[in-house]
């Protein structure tokens, strides 16, 4: 099981996360592409640092929306979709290749990355487009209940899954994430350790019903947006070790 | 002698130029990236434009001003110059790549040219931009009196140029262009067409001071704005065929 | 019954509409504010233009949303939407007080306008908006089945409501708009004169389904965005003068 | 002699500086209008902030370009600078009178602060955009040996100058600041209470030359970007108490 962290999202003057302390405990790093954050400056700055730390890179993509940091849905055409999809994956690419870099995976951002869970539309589109890309790409979604299905699916597209969870969220027993407008939505660190040991040790968590659901994860995902965040990533990369 | 064009200068519902009139009669095909205009789906559907009519596509990137058009110089510092067109590069690249069409090279837009043109650090910036790129790209610029220099400096950076001159636009004795806001700095028609004329026949304009000016022209850059504009084009292609 | 047309929807470079065409033959001009279309010179021009016809000046908010011309629904919160419309709101209100015109009203743009209809928090967050503004306007929307409900609501936030139909489009029995997708949906020139007859003398419309659906209309909306749409406007002056 | 601070400078999800820790020390806020930072949330907070504090509100126009935080120079023509001066104002000004604020004075940002203090045509683009407002509002210039002249060009235009000096940074013997790239340009904490001291005792800076400057000071401009900002500006609170 590896990590994967999501970085890259400053902007211009503005500063986000704590990439330089978060980069040496990761794996894979889905780094911002300019629409929702990340600036041609930041996305090469990024690039280089996952280069020192030997980590994976992986494209980032998200719904135009700067303000809203690409967290609100928009009513997208499905053309729409896949040529602004494609546009990022295209800029991370030819950078990361300028650095002498191998782009490996897409992991789509916020609301593109939800409404692609939900809506087989928005999820098609992102095939679509990675299909379309003139070489081959993976990409990351959530472990769910419905994985087989979207295997299925991606199969058609030629294109290669790599499932996640996350570390400090809490699961519905169809394996979709409790809301964040709910109570208990995020785990204390304890119980995120918790979750990290039961998902290394047994492939499952206990959902928020405490049934055990069966997840097959690939990669963990972790937020390092402040220092105590950054020190729970350096636990759960012993943990995961 | 080629011809050149800036197209796919569309943004969102906006149109702008006359594209699918202008594409049969050109050669070269500067694409604009989304940072003065363009946007991922305009820059997806001109890239195809350019493929069905067999056109060479180059980069047309930009400083980041949509409302300007690009057209305002803005003080960036030579890494953000650089990071900016290796970004606009990348993105049309990988989107043309997908296309499988050849990015050949890169011609600045508006004030990036103009700075490009005047100014030594811009120069340079984009110099290595283009040097940095993980494949070989040409660099389009204005054939003026400083043609030597500008190829020495581009060869340190191994590039090779492309040089161009304006159709339309009356020259100084420099080479560079009278400027816009004095009386005469566009052509008629008729003055356009005699100084294609001369450039193919003799390799040559006559300047605002009625001096012979030797050029080295690679390409004309001419514009289809309008419908005046796309029957100009026409008559110059005939001209220089 | 009025006239209204969306105008200084220019951004930048790009020209959209003939508002100078369209100006004289109009009562309300709903303004864009920048967010969708419109930038700051765009938007004092077409008030200026406004005020030398004498036309009534509404202020006309998007969602954030330039590449899709604020037609594309985005979530935003509800403090998102109060803060975006009052901002806007102020925006061309100071810029029209600046020129001595008097802002009138509001009449939401795009995606926001469908989602203020079909769904109340969005309904509400707008009348929040012009609720919290300093001086009192009133809000334009569509003339439908719901039009008490809709005024009732807007009473308690003390909001005068202006309702409006759309003479070229087709009416569903509950007098929301056909789509676009299915056929009919746009009238044609016949079809759309004689609705406007219709709504002048009878204060009705003749839905998809021949039934007749009357609506309290307190102005027209047109489209001006090519030379056959100003014809028609011109028409449509005669038609309800 | 006011204490003046540069805030509502966070745009979307991006923090920048400790807005509610500075306020309590300050006298005048200068709010980010959109163009630079701040956005139409970000902004109402903002305000919101300063009423609660008591604090006089200014606006902070920019240029347009926040990946570069209108800290770069735009060549915008006098008619660009006009309009979107005076719609950062309007923006500003309404949401403000919305709360029950009056907006006080103008006070523009980086870049476009820059060219105003040292060209000319910016500063009466500047002048014009303030004098057309529909109502008076003040203008935060540097104070420099041209104040003189500055206040003559304003009262042309009917505006009012306040002047500002700044606490941390060393001054050239006509009242400029030292550039930042040269050594000494920002004074280290006790070389910023001296200078504030000196100005408040004997209305003077001592320049880079050690020569004695009177300059004439209506307000200092300080910067809380961080905790030792703030806790300087609270001392420097007390020193002019």
């Amino acid at each position: 099981m590896k990590l994967n962290c999501d970085l890259g999202e400053s902007f211009g003057s503005w500063n986000m996360g704590s990439d330089a302390k978060v980069m040496p405990h990761i794996d894979q790093a889905n780094i911002a592409c300019g629409f929702h954050a990340g600036d041609p400056l930041v996305m090469q700055k990024t690039l280089q640092l996952a280069k020192q730390h030997n980590v994976s890179v992986g494209a980032h993509p998200s719904y135009p929306d700067l303000v809203g940091f690409g967290r609100r849905s928009m009513k997208c055409t499905r053309e729409e979709i896949i040529a602004l999809v494609l546009y990022q994956i295209a800029a991370i690419d030819g950078v990361a290749q300028s650095l002498d870099i191998e782009l490996s995976y897409v992991k789509p951002h916020g609301a593109l990355y939800n409404d692609m869970m939900t809506n087989i539309e928005v999820r098609e589109a992102i095939f679509s487009a990675i299909a379309q890309y003139h070489k081959p790409l993976k990409l990351m979604i959530q472990a769910s209940s419905n994985i087989k299905e979207h295997r299925a699916q991606a199969e058609k597209f030629n294109i290669e899954i790599l499932t996640e969870a996350f570390a400090d969220r809490c699961y519905n027993d169809d394996g979709s994430l409790l809301s964040r407008n709910i109570t208990g939505a995020v785990h204390n660190r304890e119980k995120m350790f918790a979750q990290v040991k039961l998902l290394k040790e047994q492939s499952s968590v206990i959902t928020i019903n405490g049934k055990h659901l069966p997840l097959e994860v690939d990669s963990l995902c972790v937020h390092g947006d402040n220092l105590e965040g950054v020190k729970a990533i350096a636990t759960i990369r012993e943990l995961i070790r």
